[in-house]
């Protein structure tokens, strides 16, 4: 397989991108608008969240990105424009239209996003001066900066990108994301925007992105529910000169792969970046009938608050992994089941293992804390990525509408 | 309807029950034993956890009620054994064994229940002792100190009893119940015990307490998800005169009212004891297809932990809900749904309704939140309670395992 090299600029690394950010106001200092172009015609490929009570921007940018033909995506943070009626909807439309006016684009090239607070209208004043000023600000090397105007109580900006070999040419993939409240992350916005310089068809790439998230932002998320306006965009324009025509190609291979890898390591930006979480989870589920029905256990344990708390504690409390697998894994036999936490197994096919206990608790005090539940029954196996559940995370929720007013 | 009128005994208000409760020395300081039996023959019925997990308590229990005959229950608080191999399935055993000898009773009429940690043996060399001890200790008003007897984390004994009038007489239904972690209620043991004084056919009292536990058990507990050990056990000996012949009688329909009226009162004594809960919370969902759709959304909201941490925290963050909503039922649509957060309103069927926000924020300080969902669907309800997320539960629960063996 190809190299991957990682090169910055996040998702202006890929030829032909520009990017803009500035503060517009609906934050009071922090960058809080971003605009991401492609110089070239695009195609396009979306996720978005399942959610029912989804979020206006959400609408507008399905209905945009349905012929697979899009350039520019507009996205703001401070205000999710979700819960907002009919007002809502005209906004999110607005802002596809004053950004395509800026861009000389048709409105139906621009996808939008929105995240921050639910339930209040966009305040179109500040955004509307704000779309037309980022017009200036557009830049090949604006792609990082670009991943903190759409931070909201993330603590760093993520962003990444990765350059490999095709023939005696490249191809590049950057990236950027957005995502902190993941104690519970269905309902924490999970914006992520993805640029490439190959030439792909709309429909392999559509393909192409649904594994990718598969396998990443959905690793990350909790019985499939998501919030009310997840979105993941990629934009392809081709200028590398690499033509990727069909699922059989070896490069085709190579750019889902290089794709999979850079949506995997922003999931775990994600991760990392938890809500006053002070600890890293990998949770592997083994021997599952398939990948999604290990996918469905990893996440339930990775929703569980007391194995989170226990974890958060450096408790080797293994009943709390025995009772999550138990009540998510249904079909699970504990005859077959073997449980490993933090290295050490507890469990093993219906059978307590003797292990020492303070070892335990040394592993359990690490920063990084790995979970293997062997289900026995089959070969698949799907790993996903939670933190612990800390005293810190609830304080900072319960006053979050308080200091989102106050401080930003 | 016949009035419902508390009495005092709990489980032994009933006529002919008898109960006793000692500590065996499974904790330090604490009850850890009880035992409640009927002077004469009884049916039972009951209904065990689905955790695929399971206690070895519960599969001697499904064993030992299968036949819809049972006359006594022997419970051990401070270790589940649960995930403890066929050890653990020959101690269950074993304790029926005892308690039916002391009882001079097949041990096969003799059900078991265990709550507290999971992954270790029971020490039988204090249970054993302790069951043959609480022989001297039975008495028909030791039901409400059964109550203590099966707390773990519980920080007050769960007791009620009732009696309504049957022709010239009267029956009555008792009952104890334990349960407190109940943030995240899957992983929380919840034993109940139930007795009454009516005559009833083994599989029509199945049915009552179902039905029963559908509606009170059920709804503080999330989709579908039990801890390892859970049971509601039911008893009923007959003597009080009342017979209860077929589903049609008026009989019948007093019984099943009395029953799920107690069945609900102690499961929001569950919730009011919910681990270092500050807020008791009513989530009436309305406007559904059917009950179980209703109690679903009730359930997932009552799993929300940052929608708990704005409550905690006295936020009227409505867009939490929203969210909340919109992840978990599929098949909503908020141009149909009205959500009302303390009496308050901001969305009503599609449209954002003005409030007073000082107003909302004092209506948020108060201990009983009451939080409402019509999803403009269909006629049916369902009513689920939960308890706010605060960083002491975490605390407390990142000690959980420490505590249990230092203290207890």
């Amino acid at each position: 397989m190809a190299e991957l090299t990682p090169v910055p600029g996040a998702v202006t690394a890929p030829r032909g991108f520009l990017a803009g950010t500035l503060c517009c106001g609906i934050k009071a200092h922090k960058p809080d608008l971003a605009l991401i172009v492609s110089e070239h015609p695009a195609t396009v490929a979306v996720t978005l969240t399942q959610n029912e009570f989804r979020g206006a921007p959400t609408y507008v940018t399905a209905e945009h990105a349905a012929d697979g033909q899009a350039r520019a995506v507009i996205i703001n943070s401070g205000s999710a424009n979700t819960a907002t009626g009919e007002q809502g909807l005209a906004n999110a439309r607005r802002m596809t239209e004053i950004a395509g006016e800026v861009l000389s684009l048709p409105a139906g090239e621009v996808l939008v996003a929105s995240t921050g607070h639910i339930g209040s209208q966009l305040p179109m004043d500040k955004i509307e001066p704000g779309i037309r000023a980022l017009a200036d600000q557009l830049s090949p090397s604006g792609g990082e900066e670009a991943a903190r105007g759409i931070m909201t109580t993330d603590t760093f900006p993520k962003a990444l990108a990765v350059e490999y070999p095709v023939g005696d040419t490249t191809a590049r993939i950057g990236g950027i994301c957005k995502g902190a409240g993941m104690i519970c992350p269905n309902m924490a916005t999970m914006l992520c925007f993805l640029t490439t310089d190959l030439a792909i068809p709309a429909d392999l790439m559509q393909r192409a992105l649904r594994e990718a998230v598969d396998h990443s932002f959905n690793c990350i998320s909790v019985d499939g529910d998501q919030s009310t306006n997840d979105t993941v965009a990629l934009f392809a324009n081709g200028l590398s000169g690499v033509q990727v025509e069909d699922a059989e190609d070896e490069d085709y291979e190579a750019f889902a792969r290089a794709l999979g890898y850079v949506a995997q390591e922003l999931a775990k930006m994600i991760i990392r970046d938890g809500e006053r979480a002070t600890k890293f989870v990998t949770i592997r589920v083994k021997g599952a009938i398939d990948f999604f029905h290990a996918r469905r256990l990893g996440r339930a344990i990775a929703n569980s608050t007391l194995l989170k708390a226990a974890i958060y504690g450096g408790d080797f409390n293994w009943g709390r992994l025995a009772s999550a697998v138990g009540a998510a894994a249904q079909g699970a036999d504990p005859a077959l089941v073997t449980l490993t936490l933090a290295g050490i197994t507890p469990w093993q096919r219906g059978r307590n293992l003797p292990y020492n206990r303070e070892e335990a608790l040394r592993r359990m005090a690490e920063k990084e804390i790995m979970i293997e539940v062997d289900l026995g029954l089959g070969a698949a196996e799907a790993t996903v990525w939670t933190c612990d559940l800390t005293p810190g995370y609830v304080e900072y929720n319960a006053e979050y509408e308080v200091s989102l007013f106050a401080e930003t």
